[in-house]
C-alpha cells in the first residue's frame, strides 16, 4: 500500500537527536450526539494545547480511510511498517507479550482454558473467566510436554488466556482455529490451511489431546480452545530500518510484544501515566527513540465509558510537562487507531496527530482535537508517513536523491 | 508508488489549450522562530494572491509525506513520473543540461577537475574552484580520445566541474565514484557495483589514466575525479504521455537536463525571472505546455538567506501579469520540494501548490502561502498528480471507464 521500509531504510542517518512518540491507545473519538464533543475535545487539556501551539496537527488512517485496524496492523503502522505487507499473528505477539523469548522458527498460538461437556461440547469458552493465578497453576500442570520431538511450552498470559509455543523443525504457522466460537459445539480438529503446515496441525492435535488428559476431571477449566497460529514473522528489526535505538514504555502485555518483535528494548514501566513518565525519565539517555504506550483510552472507549476516556487523556496532559522538560527534539501524540465510546469498538475514523519540532512549519491550530486537526498543517496522511516524518524532523533521513 | 504514466498514455488527447508551470524552486519554508511567517508568507504578492483568489491552493509531496527529495526526482515527480520508479543518474542530468546530444546507448559521468599532489593523494577536490573558461580549455586538450572503439567525449559544465560521455558498444552505467570525498587519500580505482558494467568501469580506468598524462605538470588542474556514472534512464517521452508539445524555460543547466530527457524543447531564456517570461512570450505560439523554471528561491534557501528568498519571490510576482496576460487556459505555481532558510537545505516539508483555471473548483482562499494551501481546496496530494490535474483542467485527459 504504501511501502516506505526499504527507502528508510536506505535514507535513515544516526544522530544524537530524540524522539518521543506517545501513543494513547485508540485516541479518537465521536461526539455522542449533534453539537457534543469527542473525548479529546471534551477533556481539559492545556499542556497538550501548548503543544499543539508551537507544533503542527493532522489525521492519520492506519491502515486506510474507512478501514478499521486491530492493535497489531495500527501500531506496525505507526513505526512505519506496511501493516498489509507486515502481519504479525496473535499467537506471536501474545508469546511476546509475556515476555517470551521466542526463536524464528517457533509457531505460536494463544490458548483459552476452556469448560467441556460430557458430550465433548464446549459449555463455556472462557473456563468462567478462571483467575490469572489458577490459570499459571494448570500450566505448571501442562509443562514438559514433547511430541515427536517439538516441544511445547504453554505460559499464561491473563485470566484464562495462555499461550503455547511449539520448537521444532519444519514447522509451519498456518494452521486454522480449534475454537468453534459458539457453545454447544465441540472444539474443531485443527488443520493446515496450505502446505508447510501440516506438521504442525498433526503435532497440536497430539498435544491437546494431552492437555484434556492431563486436565480431566478439573473443573471449571478441563480443556483448551486454541486460535491464532503463527510463524514468527519476517519483518526486519526497527534499528536496521532507522539506525536508531528505540526503548519502548508500555504498561499491556500485547504492545510490549510487538515492541520486543521489532527489537525495541522493552522497560517494566508501572502501572500509572505518572509511572510511565518516570520510567522515561530513568532511561532518556540510553535512546533516541522512545515509544510512549497508554493502554486505558481504548480500554475505556471500549467500555463506551466517555467520561473515563476523557479522564485517562486529562491524567495524560498532566503529565506531559515530566516529558517536554526532557526537551526531547521531537514530540509526537497521536493513537494507534480510534476507539470511540460511542461505538465501544475500534473505529475507521482518522486519528488525531500532533507533532512538534522547532523545524516542524507550524500550523494555526492552538488546540489538539480532531476538528483542530481537520485543518491542521499535516492535512490527512497514511499513519505509515509519520515514522519517516518524526525522522525527519530530527535530521534523521538523508534526501532521496540529487 | 504513485504510478500514473500508464494511465496518462491511455487517457490524454491533444488540443489547443495552453498550460503554463511555474516552478519556484524550493519554494516551500518554514517559519524561523514561533509566531513567525514563512518566505512565501512573508513576500508581498499581489499577482500571486490575485491567482489565488480565482483558483484554488493546495500542498504536495514530492515523494511522500516526511520524505526529503532531491531536485532530479521532486522534478520527475512535478512532470508526473513516479520518482521511485523513474531514476536519473547525475552523469545524465549534467551531459543533457549543457546540451549535449546524448544517444540511448552512452553512459555519462560527472567529473571534477582536482589537483594531486606528488605521492599521488588529491590535495584539491575542485582544482581551486578554477574559472569556467579554463575548464574549458582543459576539456579542448582532452578532446578526441578513443579507447578500445569506446569514444569519450569530455565537456565543460560550470567553474571545475566538467562531463564524459562514453560511446560505445556493451557499456553498464552501474560503476562506483572515483573521487574519494577526502583530500589526503588517492583517487580510487573505478570499479563496476554490478554485471555487465566491467566493460566501462575498465575504459574508464584507461581513460583516466590518459587524462592524467595529459594534464600532467598543469597547476592547479592535473587530475579528475569521477562520479555519478549512469547509462541513459529508460523513461517515456512527455510528449508521448501527454499529446503534449512541451517547451522549457530555465536558467540552470540541471532543469534543462531533466527537461531535454523527457523530449521537452529547451529555450535559451537569459538570466533573470524576466528574461524568462520575455522568452516564454517569444515562444508562446509554439508550444501548449510550458515549464518555467525560476532557480533562485532554492539557492537562497540553501543559503540560508530568508530576506533574499522573499525577495525573488517578489521578483516572480512582479514578473507575473506579463504570463497571465498571456491568457493561458491553466497556471499552476508551485515547487518542486520545499528549501526552507531556516534549515538551509531541502525539507520534507509539503510543497505549496497554485492552480488557476476556469475550471479548477475555486476554493475560499485568498493568499498564497503555506498556511492559506493549508486549508486550500487541493488538500494534501502527491505532486504526481499535478500534471493529470493540470491536464484535466486543459481538457487533455479523457475519462478513465464508460
Amino acid at each position: 500500500m504504501f511501502d516506505y521500509i526499504d527507502l528508510m531504510t536506505k535514507l535513515s542517518v544516526a544522530n544524537d537527536k530524540k524522539i518521543v512518540l506517545i501513543v494513547m491507545d485508540g485516541l479518537g473519538g465521536c461526539e455522542l450526539e449533534q453539537g457534543g464533543k469527542t473525548e479529546l475535545a471534551a477533556a481539559n487539556t492545556p499542556n497538550l494545547d501548548e503543544l499543539a501551539k508551537g507544533g503542527v496537527c493532522g489525521l492519520s488512517d492506519p491502515i486506510a480511510p474507512g478501514f478499521t485496524p486491530g492493535s497489531g496492523p495500527a501500531h506496525l503502522s505507526l513505526f512505519g511498517y506496511d501493516p498489509i505487507r507486515y502481519e504479525i499473528g496473535r499467537g506471536i505477539l501474545a508469546a511476546s507479550g509475556i515476555g517470551f523469548e521466542l526463536e524464528r522458527t517457533d509457531v505460536a498460538a494463544r490458548g483459552n482454558f476452556a469448560t467441556i461437556g460430557d458430550g465433548g461440547e464446549v459449555t463455556d469458552r472462557r473456563a468462567g473467566r478462571i483467575s490469572t493465578e489458577k490459570n499459571a497453576e494448570l500450566c505448571e500442570l501442562l509443562g514438559g510436554i514433547e511430541i515427536d520431538g517439538v516441544k511445547i511450552f504453554v505460559k499464561p498470559v491473563k485470566d484464562h488466556r495462555c499461550v503455547a509455543v511449539f520448537r521444532g523443525e519444519g514447522l509451519g504457522g498456518d494452521v486454522a482455529d480449534s475454537d468453534p466460537q459458539f457453545v454447544g459445539k465441540k472444539p474443531l480438529k485443527l488443520a493446515a490451511r496450505s502446505a508447510g503446515s501440516e506438521k504442525t496441525a498433526e503435532i497440536a492435535n497430539k498435544f491437546i489431546e494431552v492437555v484434556f488428559d492431563r486436565l480431566k476431571g478439573l473443573q471449571p477449566a478441563n480443556g483448551m480452545l486454541m486460535r491464532g497460529f503463527d510463524g514468527f514473522p519476517s519483518i526486519p528489526k526497527m534499528a536496521d530500518v532507522t539506525k536508531m535505538n528505540p526503548g519502548c514504555i508500555a504498561v499491556y502485555p500485547d504492545y510490549k510484544g510487538i515492541a520486543r518483535i521489532i527489537g525495541m528494548q522493552v522497560y517494566e514501566a508501572g502501572e500509572t501515566v505518572a509511572d510511565e513518565v518516570e520510567c522515561l525519565k530513568e532511561n532518556f539517555a540510553d535512546h533516541d527513540f522512545f515509544y510512549l504506550h497508554v493502554k486505558k483510552t481504548d480500554s475505556y472507549g471500549e467500555d463506551g465509558n466517555f467520561d473515563a476516556k476523557v479522564h485517562v487523556i486529562e491524567e495524560l496532559d498532566a503529565a506531559l510537562p515530566g516529558i517536554v522538560g526532557l526537551k526531547p527534539d521531537v514530540i509526537m501524540v497521536t493513537g494507534d487507531h480510534s476507539t470511540p465510546a460511542l461505538l465501544k469498538s475500534h473505529s475507521w475514523h482518522p486519528v488525531p496527530v500532533l507533532l512538534n519540532s522547532d523545524v516542524c512549519r507550524r500550523d494555526a491550530e492552538t488546540r489538539f482535537d480532531e476538528l483542530a486537526c481537520v485543518s491542521g498543517g499535516l492535512g490527512r496522511v497514511p499513519s505509515v508517513s509519520l515514522m519517516p516524518l518524526m525522522m525527519s524532523n530530527a535530521a534523521k533521513l538523508l534526501k532521496f536523491g540529487a
